[in-house]
């Protein structure tokens, strides 16, 4: 009798109750294993996300030895969706360390590294699906190779701070390189799935479509930059006349949120849009604000990201099925997939020409694939041909091992060869 | 065939960017919405919170003149998680202010207060049901004097917060007698269900199926203070030995939406539980982790907070439908109901005796019905007895205006008591 009416009350207690639950819970553990698992990383010498994305392994798989309690973690829409903000903050934060003019000014070296680091590992990430996966569509191979592309820069800097070589000339061509990587990883991403969904459409593509796919992506980057830059200060001169608590970091995430909405609208992927806005923000814009309220704009945005980014990286984890490392054709599509990876960033390093630049340097900075190649490998576990998925389960998992040897090989092998070269 | 692609893209994109960029939609749309309202309000004179409810009037009403962009607004599942995840870190904010020895300090003054202030409007809320529905059955009698007892701790604690007072005597009075009054208003909500439940399908309820019911509620409430009490230290005596950044945030988040979670798996609001985190946690605890960090738990939380608490005050405006105030048989049931709420809550404060504590400010602090009463009135909308429901749209109506009018009338009359208290 007592169960009976235990349950009713649970039910009376209505959808939105019933909805909140198990996000409690799920946020509960997720936070608790990021933090557990970065701290055991960390220790390692590894970086925080990596640990973070070793829990979210564990805790989707927790099913093979038996603990069925998490299942549902990963088909939660609503933990999707706390997901996809994360990346959304996480892609503001990055593009706030960096301003349009810092760009513009990368120079010569880092702009031949950026294209070299992005045409190389494309064009060596289709040729291993080619030759590992013949039977798959070429959308497949030229998503493999898309997801090759793009640069972590995060791990690279965390070392080159550590070792105290943040203004080394080698450092400021990869970091400068990065920053465009970056840029043209997204233009490229949403290319390759711009073409993916007209196909799936079961249009056929002509090259003018896919000129008006890119178009649109170097258009809405550009745009977005152009037109973002007058109207950021016109949003904060408007934001500063506000009464009330939090006006700066409200602003500042309509401004993120607005551009991100825009972004998906054009169809490209929200974290575009989110990029675009933090590279645009300048402190000069809301210096007012910021006086005002006694807080930098940086510091109210981590407590967010503190919450949310690890949503992101768990979830991701959780995706990996662990019974693919049992499958040899998928470790040796992870193995060709991680000696195209670091590969092509060495062919990227040739780019940078004079000034007694130490390429293998360069090259192996550019190496790691971090949070980056997660993001592009979630948004191919969504799109399909014609019922066919473009980013199976499988291809899934040989990307994350791919992104998780790149981004453990990168510290130790960047300190030797700084070492190497600053002993001198 | 351009704009074809440009949809297709945008599906192409996956489910998880298709159910993101609605939410970036509203949540840039509730951001700017609440921080303009709430500067007006507070140009005003005014709390700024009363200005985010009628922003969400205002957007949740568009419709009225003929603007139907923003229609699902409030159906939105996630959207509504995300208000949901905003009381829990209100409700932990608020509870991080004070410490389990400040509420026993005033415990029987609030003990009085909020036993009186469910048994009051109860009475006084069947009254009206039996004098204006004289046909429908006790069950609608019972729910409309249920619908009454809850105050809305929510909006008490953010106009108290606003005005600087969360410190004050009568502040702990009301939201120690709020909290207690949630608990004992939920318990009621859940025997009334649980009756009514019994009811439609023809069976009875014993009083000891009442009383377990009850002891779960107060067994809650009194396990989690106590056992918070030893457990809070040896988590954060855990959490710092653990490395990496934003250690404290995570596992001050882990501890609130663990309790707020064990609190819904009680059977009771999520928000019961937060408030007890936040009450148990006392900066003792992480002092170590806080000055590791260089950074106060509260100014880690209070972005969070920025982000999620507006989205839930604008949610509840939207969910207010004006079409629904032209019944005079409607508007007469508001008018009484709104003088039970408002009586029963003057008379719970005769239950604040001693420490010349300001009766009136505590009763009009006891007001606000908010998004507790909006809860139960949508709980009763889905309960019926052999086909009659207990809450239809008419009743509906007259509890949301009830509810309104106790919600905006608070928090200018908080303020002019506060006001009248403190110039002395």
């Amino acid at each position: 009798m007592i169960a009976t009416h235990v349950s009713l009350v649970a039910a009376a207690s209505g959808g939105h109750e019933a909805a909140l639950a198990p996000i409690l819970l799920a946020l509960a553990v997720i936070l608790a294993a990021a933090k557990f698992a970065g701290s055991v990383a960390i220790r390692l010498g590894q970086p925080a996300v990596l640990g973070e994305l070793v829990a979210g392994i564990a805790l989707g798989n927790l099913h093979l030895v038996g603990i069925g309690a998490l299942d549902g973690l990963e088909g939660n829409a609503t933990l999707e969706v706390l997901a996809g903000l994360g990346v959304i903050i996480l892609l503001f934060e990055v593009g706030l360390e960096s301003t349009v003019r810092d760009m513009l000014k990368v120079g010569w070296p880092s702009l031949f590294v950026a294209v070299l680091g992005v045409v190389a590992p494309f064009a060596l990430g289709w040729l291993v699906g080619v030759m590992l996966l013949p039977d798959r569509s070429p959308y497949v191979h030229a998503f493999l190779g898309a997801t090759l592309t793009a640069t972590s820069v995060g791990i690279t800097a965390r070392v080159l701070k550590d070792l105290g070589r943040s203004d080394s000339s080698e450092a400021r061509v990869i970091l400068g390189a990065a920053v465009i990587d970056d840029v043209l990883g997204l233009v490229i991403l949403a290319v390759v799935a711009g073409v993916i969904g007209a196909a799936d459409a079961g249009g056929s593509l002509s090259a003018l479509d896919i000129g008006w796919i890119l178009a649109k992506a170097v258009g809405f980057l550009g745009g977005a930059l152009a037109i973002g830059l007058v109207l950021s200060p016109k949003l904060f001169g408007i934001a500063s006349r506000l009464r009330g608590h939090g006006v700066l970091l409200a602003t500042a995430l309509v401004f993120c949120f607005g551009l991100a909405y825009l972004a998906s609208l054009a169809g490209l992927a929200a974290l575009v849009g989110a990029y675009a806005a933090g590279l645009v923000l300048e402190r000069v814009h809301y210096r007012e604000l910021a006086s005002r309220e006694n807080h930098e704009l940086e510091q109210l945005i981590h407590p967010i990201a503190s919450l949310l980014v690890p949503v992101f990286f768990v979830l991701m984890g959780t995706k990996v099925g662990l019974e693919h490392f049992a499958s040899t054709e998928i470790l040796l599509l992870a193995a060709l997939l991680t000696v195209a990876a670091v590969l092509g960033k060495q062919v990227c390093a040739l780019g940078a020409f004079g000034g007694g630049l130490d390429r293998l340097t360069i090259g192996l900075g550019m190496i790691p694939r971090g949070e980056v190649g997660l993001i592009f490998a979630s948004i191919g576990l969504g799109l399909s041909v014609r019922g066919e998925p473009i980013v199976d389960a499988g291809i899934y998992s040989a990307v994350v091992i791919m992104v998780v040897i790149t981004t453990m090989a990168t510290p130790p092998a960047l300190k030797w060869s700084l070492g190497r070269r600053y002993r001198r």
